[in-house]
């Protein structure tokens, strides 16, 4: 027997109006907030990937050498591919662009709970705007993205963090750039390791003064608003030049949150600097949503992640462009929305189910599910001449509104009768009229009769 | 500077959303017509292909070995893959199935005028029902899929043929099983074949017969109703048992385009026997829907074909289920589109556009664009603050159907001054109560005023 590969799924007709449905809520709130979609080819040259991630991104990928001997990769992710257009018309589009897309990325992995070799991710990325009205313009759409399907404050929060003040915190400690990156990487994982390990990878920065560090980093953990930033990081600040850079900053963390708070988002917001996300080419705020469990405790794997990336378009080649941009994946994002009773069970139902006796009453029916049909409403009939009671019973089981009846007595008077399977009123209308007269009965119903008209 | 793939497209949101309109108006077509959306893994086994097609078709594939050294393969088609889903639950779920599904095929070959190596197929199914009234179903389907975008009977024609008839009438000529299908495989390439080929590619079937078969085969093809099929096949049926074959056969022929004629679908149809489909899959009645000149010419590459496949599914491994479907791709069908002048220029425009004012007013402002979004419509505003003149040019080039302005003067009042950027009318709103007022003005607009309100 066929089977699929480890790692992909097969969506059968319920689980596609599911994932549609999380697509369609997506889009909605996307254009909502005015970003406008694009799409990227499935397949790209390897080196578009590894000039971004490095060689290592390899093991990782779905890559092979194709039938014309070009080193080619499944995306694995967006970024590489939106670089490569917004690049090459950034000069001629106007900004700020606002974009999104929902697609499908591959990653050779172990396929395990909450992640599979192929999932869908929702991307939206700004770029051409350097201010903190663009970081909170790409926040208040991932939280949208989430809150369209119902989930609220109390179902989860955005944990909101800045690599450009740890940046400036390590500057002022004589940490900078890749010295400043080892450190963060060492921070990124600290929610995941024994104090004793971090400990110990702090040593080649710190030496015998990594306990003080990292007691400054438990303080800087636990900040909760923006005063607090203040008073800690420029209480911290050694001299008048980073302490006008760390000034500057949080008149940016100030405007942040101010336009969140103005937009209502204020109660999703959590200041965090625990979040600084793994991945070297982030420049400013970043950001990573997660659940939270009924006592408000943060719960499980990241439902999305993002940030400021203003350096990546010019590394990969292009004019240096200012970005900002979150995903958002499927499989994490359907489990939460199921726990939290947000995803309904989705059947997709013919409006009309038309009952068809033979020869002329069968005619007279087609041309009315024709006429239907072409006018957008949905209907079904029975693909071969079976039975009436038959197609009573397959009237019900499709779960249509209104079923016609076109039998031999109607045809010869060139008329239908309507049944509304759920208040089980009917009436008779003339075929001629059947399109106007079935959608009044869709938006209103028919009452109930106590016998057959 | 990085390049995509030959053969691969990006889309920018304007290639977006017109991709997205011919997907959505496909959609909304297989819904009407009771059709159900499935989906299915972009990468699949690489024998899942070569079992249906032979080994032949890895030539044409992206295929590799993956790094868990399994032969793999994007797909460069449906409908395997589909066998298998169907196959696994054909018997718990009810009849008939009617499912569809719009995504990306993959084809390593030369990429040339209407073919990349990409591109989007929708693609319809119907199983468990053997008889004809799948197949109208079916064809009904794949006109709307064409019509709904607005061409009519002029613009395209279904060519209906059945490789059933021809099985039989290739019988009563002594030919079956492989050497009928070798001559069919002939009669597939008649249009583009000289006569002296065609004859001498006959010649091992028919010998010295073979202008005689070349004779009857030209007067087939130049059947076009149901009575000349049956005068002519019956006229040439040697035997009994084969007559009453052929028969039977007619009376499915009636019952098809009895049913397409009731449904309105007549004119779309054209008998034409020349059509038998390249593929040896296919068992029943096929066609193809090729466009027409302005003087009734066919003309171009086919826009869809089809037909019924009732042993592919049991070939697969799967129990035998009744099947017929068609295929449509995107590049054929834009283009057709577009040369008749039936795919408009989609551009998406923000519904509301809010200028804003700097201090408190950009608090009023910012609270009304969360509100705006929340209820569903599509808000921008200016990410940094910027004067006036330039706030209202940028409303004007978003083509915002209103103006939203939140100044000074009016955040001191809880006002929001509203604009219709058509009528250039302007009223003043509570900023409480925008939402249910922006409904309203989007629905009806604001009259025009000789000064502002």
């Amino acid at each position: 027997m066929h089977e699929r590969l480890p790692g992909f799924r097969d969506f059968y007709p319920e689980d596609c109006a599911k994932r549609n449905f999380l697509f369609r809520v997506w889009s909605d709130a996307a254009r909502c907030h005015g970003f406008h979609e694009y799409d990227i080819p499935t397949l790209e040259p390897l080196n578009l990937f590894t000039e971004k991630s490095g060689p290592e991104i390899v093991s990782q990928l779905f890559n092979f050498t194709d039938k014309g001997g070009r080193e080619v990769a499944l995306r694995p992710e967006l970024t590489p591919s939106l670089a490569r257009m917004v690049g090459a018309k950034v000069a001629s589009l106007p900004k700020p662009l606002k974009w999104f897309n929902i697609a499908e990325n591959f990653r050779y992995e172990k396929p395990q709970e909450g992640r599979l070799r192929s999932h869908y991710q929702l991307n939206c990325d700004i770029f051409g705007e350097p201010g903190p009205g663009a970081d909170a313009e790409l926040i208040a759409t991932a939280i949208a993205s989430i809150r369209s399907f119902g989930p609220t404050e109390k179902d989860f929060v955005v944990r909101l963090s800045d690599r450009t003040l740890w940046m400036l915190f390590l500057a002022s400690l004589g940490h900078e750039g890749e010295a400043a990156l080892g450190v963060l990487g060492v921070i990124d994982k600290l929610e995941r390791l024994p104090r004793e390990q971090a400990l110990e990878r702090l040593t080649p920065y710190f030496g015998d003064a990594r306990e003080d560090f990292f007691a400054q980093v438990e303080t800087i953990l636990s900040l909760r608003d923006a005063p607090s930033l203040a008073t800690f990081f420029l209480g911290h600040a050694p001299n008048a030049d980073l302490r006008a850079k760390i000034e500057g900053r949080l008149a940016e963390w100030t405007t942040l949150l101010e336009n969140l708070r103005a937009m209502g988002l204020g109660p999703f917001i959590r200041v965090d600097l625990g979040i600084v996300r793994g991945l070297a080419y982030y420049t400013g705020f970043v950001f990573e949503i997660f659940k939270l469990d009924a006592d408000g405790t943060l719960s499980g794997r990241a439902l999305a992640g993002g940030g400021r990336y203003d350096h990546l378009i010019g590394k990969l080649g292009f004019p240096e462009t200012p970005a900002v941009g979150f995903g958002m994946g499927d499989v994490t994002m359907t489990q939460f929305l199921e726990e939290r009773g947000c995803l309904p069970k989705m059947i997709e139902k013919p409006d009309v189910f038309v009952v068809l006796g033979g020869g002329e009453a069968r005619t007279l029916g087609l041309a009315a599910v024709g006429a239907l049909r072409s006018a957008g409403i949905r209907t079904e009939y029975p693909l071969r001449e079976v039975g009436f009671g038959k197609q009573f019973r397959l009237a019900g089981q499709s779960g249509a509104r209104l079923a016609l009846i076109v039998g031999e007595n109607e045809a010869a008077r060139h008329q239908i009768r309507v049944k509304d399977l759920t208040s089980g009123g009917e009436v008779g209308i003339f075929a001629s009229h059947a399109v106007e007269a079935i959608r009044a009965f869709l938006d209103e119903g028919i009452p109930p009769t106590d016998s057959p008209s």
